[in-house]
């Protein structure tokens, strides 16, 4: 699976080695902001935007265009299925962050992936939501992640891999420990 | 802003406030369970589908089709820009959220909500994602949320509102707090 680029698994090992050597020389490399822009559209219905963000010391201009991500809740929960809804698009954003980080990771080790796919589940009880309880939490009060992967690496090493990925993942990292987040009213 | 079925911000006030009666009567409708499956589609781009789930009591039967999110990275960061990254869908899932919670809320509370957007900002540092730091987070060292509200209630009543949807935010609560994530092989 490897070409003259050195790609493993559609990642391109040279430049993240390279990538991996730059920001030992230079820690300023390594610091990035995101960014996304959400409006309303009525009801439980929002639309992100997603482009612009700033990383290796410079504003990035690789995209075009933004990102577009709609978000809304179900009928049940009051809205018009123009999306999934918030805590599902977490589902996403978790997962997405596994995929990366056991790709990636598996390319920098010589691990050739031949699929990859994750069945993410997530329980909640609506009672603090809606106001009624002090005691349940708003958030999932479990997520259960199941993924399957094929691999010609022995499923001891792909498991070693996995506990990496978990040390390493930022999406992952965020639901297992606190983020300080600031909410202001412009 | 009212009409005859009681729709306040696109909300259907009559049936939020029967959700919460039911819920009263019967806690075991407040149970959800929400899914995703998420498949690699080469270097680090993803498509998660988007469907199913379980709540009040049943299998969710209102959607026709999945929705889909794709996720990817920019080239810097060895991608394709197919989608937005995974700690970028985070952003747009908070935001989702925070919109729920503040449009909701104000229809519940008798606040006519004219527009409301969201101006989301991580900052990460990419050391401990490339194994260079055991002492830096994977995740967002912090994130900022600034946000703009149009309505003709008072300021320190949408201040108010913004206080009481931070206590019960489900992805506020899952960044601010700890959610037990289990992950397991298959």
């Amino acid at each position: 699976m490897e070409n003259v680029i050195h790609k493993r698994n559609g990642v391109n090992v040279d430049q993240l080695m390279q990538t991996i050597d730059l920001v030992k020389e230079d820690p300023e490399i390594a610091k990035f902001q995101f960014r996304a822009e959400t409006e309303w559209l009525g009801g439980g219905h929002c639309k992100t935007k997603i482009k612009d963000f700033y990383g290796a010391k410079t504003e990035d201009s690789s995209r075009s265009r933004a990102f577009e991500i709609e978000g809304d809740e179900p009928p049940v929960l009051l809205g018009e299925n123009n999306g999934a809804n918030a805590v599902e698009a977490l589902l996403h954003a978790l997962a997405s962050c596994l995929t990366v980080g056991f790709i990636y990771n598996a390319a920098a080790k010589g691990i050739n992936v031949e699929s990859l796919n994750f069945q993410m589940k997530g329980d909640l009880d609506l009672h603090a939501f809606l106001g009624l309880s002090e005691s349940k939490r708003p958030g999932y009060e479990k997520i259960i992640v199941k993924y399957k992967v094929k691999s010609d690496a022995p499923k001891e090493q792909l498991k070693e891999l996995c506990d990496y990925v978990q040390k390493t993942s930022p999406v992952l990292d965020m639901l297992r420990n606190p983020v300080p987040v600031e909410i202001e009213m412009i």
